[in-house]
């Protein structure tokens, strides 16, 4: 299978003759063909009107129809086989094992939306008959569902080449919702992403959608990301990455004519608290455990664990020591890009640089910067010096953690009470430990997406209960995850029919229920028919 | 039952020593008693600060202690019985009998939400229970709900000095939801205001609830408005009024450090299409439903029909005649404000005045500036003038219709596609009108947030299945509600527990289910108690 280096269009392969750039393969340094080629505004631009014509058409297919095309993007990037996964692990250096498991949860999350949207009581059918004879006066017939909002912009991320990218969680639930999906290809899998867009395009035809249901498009730097922003005919955003290109998007997006959603998952440090309990019960797991956290993927997970708090007591000194043993066992791992590696060893550099903070350990590996790697690290300080120091609360995306020494319960609140918005925040504690930490608990619950006890938070479940979204900065929406199948009300706004005669109402309202959804109809759910409308 | 002029901030009297204003009686000129002591931004502050403290304590509170707080200010607004009556009569000029209705919703829309947290479902509570066997990895136990975002600050409305104010919609879903409330008064109606802010804060004390619960301030201008929106113990804000004071505030609000969603509701012309078969068969019924909806509340209501659309043809003539009569034949009203009224007529005349337009009918009533009257009338233009002149399709808050005649359905069609954003969007048609018109309704389905079939837009009933919000410019979120009972979804983000000891969890999400919520358990809808978990 050739790669052809060029964007896909609504079906048709983008222009070549502008900036061409190439993918690179961080374990090894050597450039990889072919050249991508970067599209035009111009060409972002019609791929962007010809989705708001396929939008015409998605918002009002079935959900059975939509979950027939998901499921046939799924089938169609297992289809590519082993092809998919050499060429991702060339692109990004992970390891096949671990493409093989993300290239799982993409076919898995496609099939999951589909499961959902053939259901379809995700809609939120709400249905209050008419009410001619009320007093003082009548009830016309009002009846709610979710419908699609738009186009929506996807931003591949870098650290998920697959499951965040151009067939990831925002592809698959704007498509569910019914939203056509323009993606922005993360420039450091070029090859990756035209792979599973081709497969993309192959289930929208056979499907029987319009070729501008999915467009996949080549680029870089700012210009053309805040061009798709503001185009027209976007109707909302999905990325992951930092923080300063989220919130450019996110600005970009308010300073509209008219403005639209933008659902940025940024940065979040995913502070660890260890009480005293179980520093004393399980200090030696909980190192282990706090280690294999904070260094899979070579620590590049937004749910990485990069603030350790721990309260000073008689177990404190033989935790620490048994997480340094666990370090300086570790292995050094290859980063996805030169680029991510430089800015992780700049943004450690800026936390360990503070004075008082001290080295605990580093992998005792030899680290080879020529195939992008870096060592496990992790550096301690003071809950005082911690909280004189908001850069000590910054992301430093990469294996490395800092662990926070607290004199008392009230500095560990303290440092709680200062965070900012984080997807995660976890506690590790005794029962007894737990049973004197509602305060803390309650705190997290407040500032974190997630709050998980006698846990890790890496590894991020898609599933219905799933949040994977926290307060600013974590994400730039706070109401919405970006994991599991909520992440679909992303990309959906309610309509309300009044009056409509039966017929011309979608199925998921008519009176017959013909989809079987379970509808709130006169305040009540059901799945019956309403009789008498 | 004497006004004091002060702000109410967590429970106390604001300060008095600052700038002043009175209200205005608009159907007389009379300067109304008390003088209304602005608060200074350091109150304000304060008053956000105490609210923040306060969503410690309410967000955890339960839906059944929500909903009694709801319900006893809802009865202690009654309590004040013709005194608030006749205190909004005065200041807004609205009939008592009007008021009297108004009254009635406010109340009603307390106890509806009431009625809401106390069942409880609209938490959403999502519980995956822990899989501790699964390959190739476990599953983790994840329960997720909805909780409050933190303080709401609310900015009444003039056109609803009962139902979008002090007590309105936006604070009843915001302390259902568990969120602090902060009133920014209406300056035109401030006494009413205070007497209502005074029942609140009567009930919040009488159910123990803390002072900082609710809070009103009087002010004025948009340095406050801005400020508050600003103040970082912000976390959410609505707003009912102009699409300039709107989008300030939503523009202050995305300029945060860390935005925060603003729920504005802001402008609509809300488009009406008669259609040909309808035109012939109910003409004159069509004109005169059209005459009370355009007029009612002297067309001061966002869903005021102020674009009317028809195809030329042998009964326009005959429906034009008609609804000139009938409003040659309609009363002058005073209108809510001196600066309503002029704002009414220089928008109005800046559609009469592009040619083109031809004045149709006006009231033949005498008009009584010094009573802030305002006379109905309607004008008419081509589809062709309609299309060239973009103002034609701006707001003119008050009784005022836009009569536009088109020569074929092609004309109709392209003025459909030209508008914006919509609350509401309407179309009368007979069966065999609106078999052909699927285009046209699949268009308004797009740009507006309710559409109403042979009926009129205003009358916005409150329950589960209304929808009043609609694209930009008509809000600011096309995501949300401002009216009925997914309103309160504007003020919560989820929260995902992850392996928490079941003691732990909020009740919502307990595995016995003691509050007895239907709740997505593995996916599937149920009342059910979880087990083995």
């Amino acid at each position: 299978m050739s790669l052809h280096g060029l964007s896909l269009l609504a079906g048709q392969p983008g222009q070549t003759g502008g900036t061409t750039f190439h993918a690179t393969n961080p374990a090894t340094g050597e450039r990889l063909e072919p050249a991508f080629h970067e599209a035009s505004l111009a060409e972002a631009g019609a791929a962007l009107d010809a989705a708001a014509e396929a939008w015409v058409d998605l918002r009002t297919r079935s959900g059975a129809d939509r979950a027939r095309l998901l499921e046939a993007m799924a089938a169609e990037i297992e289809e590519l086989g082993d092809t998919l996964l050499q060429r991702a692990h060339a692109e990004t250096g992970l390891p096949l094992v671990r493409l093989t498991g993300e290239r799982g949860r993409t076919c898995g999350q496609l099939r999951l939306f589909a499961q959902v949207v053939r259901e379809g009581s995700w809609v939120d059918a709400r249905i209050d008959p008419a009410l001619p004879t009320r007093q003082p006066l009548p009830r016309a017939d009002l009846r709610r569902m979710l419908t699609a909002l738009g186009p929506v912009v996807v931003f591949g991320s870098s650290n998920f080449p697959l499951a965040f990218s151009a067939a990831g969680g925002d592809t698959a639930s704007a498509l569910a919702a019914g939203c056509p999906v323009v993606v922005k290809a993360h420039r450091a899998h070029p090859g990756t992403a035209e792979l599973v867009a081709t497969a993309l395009q192959r289930a929208v035809a056979a499907c029987g959608f319009p070729p501008a249901t999915y467009s996949l498009i080549h680029g870089g730097g700012s210009t053309l990301g805040i061009a798709l922003v503001r185009h027209p005919a976007t109707a909302a955003v999905g990325f992951t990455g930092s923080h300063t290109a989220g919130r450019a998007l996110f600005d970009a997006a308010a300073a509209r004519p008219h403005p639209i959603p933008v659902f940025a998952e940024m940065s979040s440090v995913n502070p660890l608290f260890v009480l005293a309990g179980a520093l004393g019960e399980r200090g030696a797991t909980i190192a282990q455990g706090l280690l294999t956290s904070f260094t899979l993927g070579v620590g590049q997970f937004c749910t990485k664990p990069g603030l350790v708090f721990v309260q000073r007591g008689p177990d404190t000194e033989a935790f620490l020591q048994k997480l340094a043993d666990a370090v300086r066992a570790a292995p050094c791992g290859t980063m996805l890009t030169h680029g991510i590696r430089e800015a992780f060893l700049e943004n450690r550099g800026r936390i360990t640089s503070v004075a008082d903070v001290r080295p605990l350990a580093a992998s005792a590996a030899t680290v080879h910067p020529e195939r992008t790697e870096a060592e496990p690290s992790v550096a301690t300080t003071s809950a005082r010096t911690f909280l004189a120091n908001p850069v000590l609360a910054t992301e430093a995306f990469g294996p490395f953690t800092l662990v926070v020494v607290a004199d008392d319960m009230a500095e560990l609140s303290a440092c709680a009470a200062s965070l900012e918005g984080q997807l995660t925040a976890t506690v590790h504690g005794t029962p007894a430990d737990l049973a004197a930490a509602g305060s803390l608990l309650a705190r997290l619950e407040r500032v974190a997406g997630r709050v998980v006890i006698n846990g890790f938070p890496t590894g991020v479940e898609v599933c219905p209960a799933m949040n994977h979204g926290g307060p600013y900065p974590a994400t730039t929406d706070t109401r919405f995850t970006s994991v599991g199948t909520a992440a679909i009300l992303r990309f959906v706004r309610p309509v309300c029919y009044q009056s409509y005669p039966d017929p011309l109402l979608p199925a998921a309202l008519q009176n017959a229920n013909p989809l079987g959804l379970l509808r709130l109809v006169d305040g009540k759910p059901t799945r019956d028919p309403v009789v008498h409308a």
